[in-house]
């Protein structure tokens, strides 16, 4: 039995976003493999949900050409640029706990040269805090928000603010929030209307749909 | 074979509640019998989820003793009291498709002895309408917050309000709403701290756990 | 029991999305009523999963003021608006079963004054017709895509265009495909980056969606 | 990236509910650095399921600022206040397993200067031991139920005693009890009228919600 | 194409069961050929959900075959044999809704020759009224208990007596009821050792499974 | 706060079945607290789901009243009685992975006095095993049949064996097996009439359920 | 908004399948124009899900084109070919309520040119009927397996014949069968190795497997 | 009690499929057991699930019997046989993490003398690697496609080969994958017509359909 793998190199020129290996789940030969590969081939690459551990039992060489970033769980092969313009996406979250998702997100819009600024700790619960920065949030053409447990952030910014709203489901919470379900359904049946939803803890699917929405005017050939 | 039944009627003096007969997948006959059954003990009675058509199917000395309110799909045999004092409880809804829920609230509190308040169309998707109103909702001892699609009011709510707040989920929605499940999750996982909540569509148990509330400071002996 | 009800009339200026009601479940004099009410407020509004049975059960007056739309189950108080310059929304559809959902997207979208062109019948069973055609809609700013039983759509236009792409799973198909949620979560753990998501059958939360990533370079003041 | 967090330090004025913190999932930093804060600003806080090892990973200066209680898996900011009279609040379990949610349940009333008395074991399954204790336990304003299994004691509490009675389903059991889904629903589609339901294993939420009814009497401002 | 169907005549020698035809969902005309095949074969049949519109809709010469008993839904073809000896089975039902179900056990039971007596309206709500009974049901060596909603008549019953129990959850109740599987859960993971469980509404089944215990001491060759 | 706790002692003269500790999710300590009581009380008591690792982490003199048997993840206090006459129940298992569920009913019935035969391995995809066996299987007035996966066993048995047949899904396999609900939806869907159903993995149970059966002619008092 | 819509005439040339419309949810409209379209191009066609109802509301012309079979809810425009050979397909119920299923995958073989021979009412409660037939079932080189409630029949088989065997859960049965679900997860966690699965009530997909199986030694170019 | 536990050696004389046993959930002297009476029995046996940490725990003695291929988690015992003529099967996979299931069917195969070749990394994100190797792809009698998340990959296949192919799903994928029944139900929700599906992670089981299908035109006896 001869295998063939080849990566999407071409994907950054058919859809402007750059080629991504999700890590959970692959064995860390693999990954040294397509890191290798990358690199002969002069091509960035992201490595996302890689833990610490998993990190740690990369081979040398590897380790050696990535930048790891623990705290957003993702590694980079090739720098990450100069960012262009103002910080066009505005990232809120809900709670202490969606802090490795929302830091998937802003590290996958720098890599990809889109700047961002994040708003902590705004859940409904207490809403004078939301309140009290929604002026600020409402100026961004993109909002990224991410919240985990009811989900109830998405319907009040769904309200209040009239940008492109992307939600982030998050798997913060017990019992029936069923891992992340409740959240990702709360935004899907959400009474705002026109929010637009990516899977559960998916903080790099967010990013990649802002840099979608930010490129709409001026689309791929 | 031979089969008896009985109505609870002791219930009342048990527990403080009258007897109700949950009507949806009886047959008129069934209703016909335990009515008159109620009447010949000098007893009252409420009943519930009985539609238009259903009632119309009773037999005609049935519906002589029965006063039907269509809106709330219920009838009671036996007189509305006197309302005991000031209105103790605040029914709050979240849209128009949660009317018939509400309306069973309120009918429910009514036949007990209990005044109620109702807010309607207080949806977090226009904040400034609950935030116009919530001076007046914090006063009130209990407040029965009804919504379904995915159920934001209550967080909202529940942060605002020191009061006991009870949810009621609907079944109001499409999809991913799952008639009424992701409201009655939205509400068991809220981030706002001591939200209860009652089974799906279920107005008449709210109303039975507000008197259990109101009632808190003299308990049943 | 004194209820107050209160549209978000203020939704529009607040977030550039006119206040649509969504009829299903709602009893026509609900209807009536608010129909009623913007009219005497001069408001534009949109009704939407108005059944043909539901419109001709609304008031003579009412209907006298609507524009009923059957194909998408929609009515409309208020003129359609001239499009705005260029058409910038694709909407693709898998099968013919999905043209009603794609029928209320493109009529959302008109009320608001943004025009679309629609590609049907573009299943991946027969992936030569997508092929014949993505040279073309890959040039819109956003595309929605409308399709029901496994979704595969989803991911084969996620791969080859680079713009905007809103998934609106739809309830058709049998069995495994449990009305549309097989569908949605295709689109969600779809294998192509930055695809997002709307509720199973919103087509009208599509446009909504559209009408924001549309307005991301102007956002709200 | 700046990212700022601010706990609600409001709610306890707001809705009188000291604000606690969730700590299954966060990082020891972050729980490190609330206590700080809280700390700093003078503020009381409450630490729910926090593990023995992740309470052993805390820096050493946030232990000496706190008290551990394993048997609740909570920590406490600020000492245990005087109970205010009488105890209001009666906890009934229906088995040894349910121990560590009614620890929780307790500790957080106590941290509120609310008493309360505590009955075990009492499954329906040995139907005496709970007819035995009834007669006390009605006497109580506040009944909360903790139960895992099929929930059967809710059931049978419900249609004995008339105070308000909330329950708490718990994690216990194996097969089709599905992580205390099963005791969720019995709960919520119990024949007892007005019974109320918090999340799965939510031992805190049922203390708030118990506080929220004994104040009902005297709302906030 | 050729199709040849054949019931299993066997059945009755070879289990002591006599096949039944489970009549949902086929058509009049299958339903009319199984009953003149049977006739022709002199063989005794029994019709399980025949519904008064589905017998209404069968041959002439069918239905003078047959003996309908519409409050079971039930069909016979053959005599209702004497009863043997006392009556050993009791059968419990909750509530009035849980009728039909309890009919259906009745009948099959008759016509296998076993007399029961059934225990309506004992539902845990209104507890002193099964406590009334016990001492009488206790007594028989076979209880069927019915009950849909939360289902925690099982578990009492189950802790109160020591004969065979099998419980028949039913379909009764709406939202997390969802259409017996509740109730259906309640019986598995009860508390109370040894319960046994049917499928929902399975009043025939439970029948069978009496039948069973019946034998047990005599069992086929 | 003081915690009473008491074990169902009267159990086995009000049911005739011994008190049973599920040790799963309890603590070393709770386990050592209630053996004492028990051998304080000169009680017999068994435990069931005690792991290896968890049996070493009781106390000694815990460890010293008990006898332990691992295949079985068993415990007992108390000498296991001689067996009362014939074997009477049959125990047929699928394949080997059901053997640990096997050995807690063997077990349970014997702590009873009552024997059984097992026959291991005979699942259905290998018939001409099940049937070179079924001769001497039907002769036992009780036959538990333990099977995980698609549970095929419990239809074949059931068609072909008269006696009183209790089905243990077991959580054998992966995929759809859904931890053993497949198995269990199978025992309860089955085309067979008759078979009764205890929860997954419920060895103990269905000892018990047998324990019923056997007793059904001759009932507690 | 133009919409374009083009049914997949290349299928029968690429893949050798006859294109099929799936009728159930269509518009009779909808219906009418396809087979326009196909009468235009000289193609043939077949319709699946076609009640009664439905077919009855088409227009006259389009009646005119079709063969209605409604034992099968098919239609076809195109004469049915001469059949190949000796039959090559068996095709084995478990129930009469499986038949309209069965007919479906008749057909459409038929409609390919292929022949089946269907052996009826198989299901494992009474085993002797399918070991009777096995001697000839095992004899075709495809084997299609039509069952619905527990589907055992699958597994059955599975360990008897050597043949492709392609399993069709069907949507017969009540409560836990869960319209078909449960019979499809039976056959895909089956004891016997290499059966394999089309989605529930899809006879026509079964047969098109057949087609595939059938023509496996000489594939497509 | 004494058990009698007999693996199935008929199976390959009847269907034409060794024996196999899946390790997954067996304690090492279980597999002990078998593999020696295997060789005793001097029959061929395959081992499917088996870890690298099981296998270093087996018997020094039965792993000298075996040979492990720890990339399929599988080992053997028998020589792997000559393959027989061309390569009649080919493997597609759709991502890196497909790898160990692709290589259970690859090695199953070829433990029954059936060679094939695997087409790695054709997921449809990036559609022109799968167009650039169809060609050679439809050759083949049989294509077995292995896919997690959304399993797109199915579709698109389908409409392109006419060749008999059997989906695989993966459990690769997070959030709404779960766990692999996304890419099940998509494959059996497909709309390219006459797919068939194995249980999630079979790659056993799709080898042992392959194998049937290549025998389809030389039945069994």
């Amino acid at each position: 039995v001869s295998v063939h793998l080849e990566p999407d190199w071409e994907r950054r020129r058919r859809i402007g976003i750059t080629e991504a290996v999700y890590c959970f789940g692959k064995e860390p030969r693999q990954i040294d493999h397509v890191v290798g590969q990358s690199f002969a081939s002069a091509e960035r690459l992201m490595l996302t949900r890689l833990s610490r551990a998993k990190y740690a039992a990369l081979a040398k060489e590897t380790r050696t050409l990535l930048t790891y970033v623990e705290s957003a769980r993702m590694a980079f092969l090739g720098e990450l640029p100069e960012l262009e313009g103002d910080d066009r996406v505005a990232v809120v979250t809900a709670g202490t706990s969606d802090g490795a998702v929302a830091r998937e997100t802003e590290l996958t819009l720098h890599f990809h040269g889109v700047g961002c600024q994040t708003f902590g700790d705004l859940g409904v619960a207490g809403l004078h805090r939301l309140l009290g920065r929604i002026g600020i949030i409402k100026k961004f053409p993109v909002v990224i928000a991410v919240a985990g447990m009811e989900g109830a952030l998405f319907s009040v910014l769904g309200g209040l603010v009239g940008s492109s709203i992307i939600a982030v489901p998050t798997s913060t919470g017990y019992g029936v929030a069923r891992g992340g379900r409740l959240a990702l359904e709360s935004a899907l049946a959400s009474c705002a209307p026109g929010l637009v939803v990516v899977n559960i803890d998916n903080g790099y699917g967010a990013a990649c749909a802002a840099l979608r929405v930010l490129r709409a005017t001026t689309p791929a050939e």
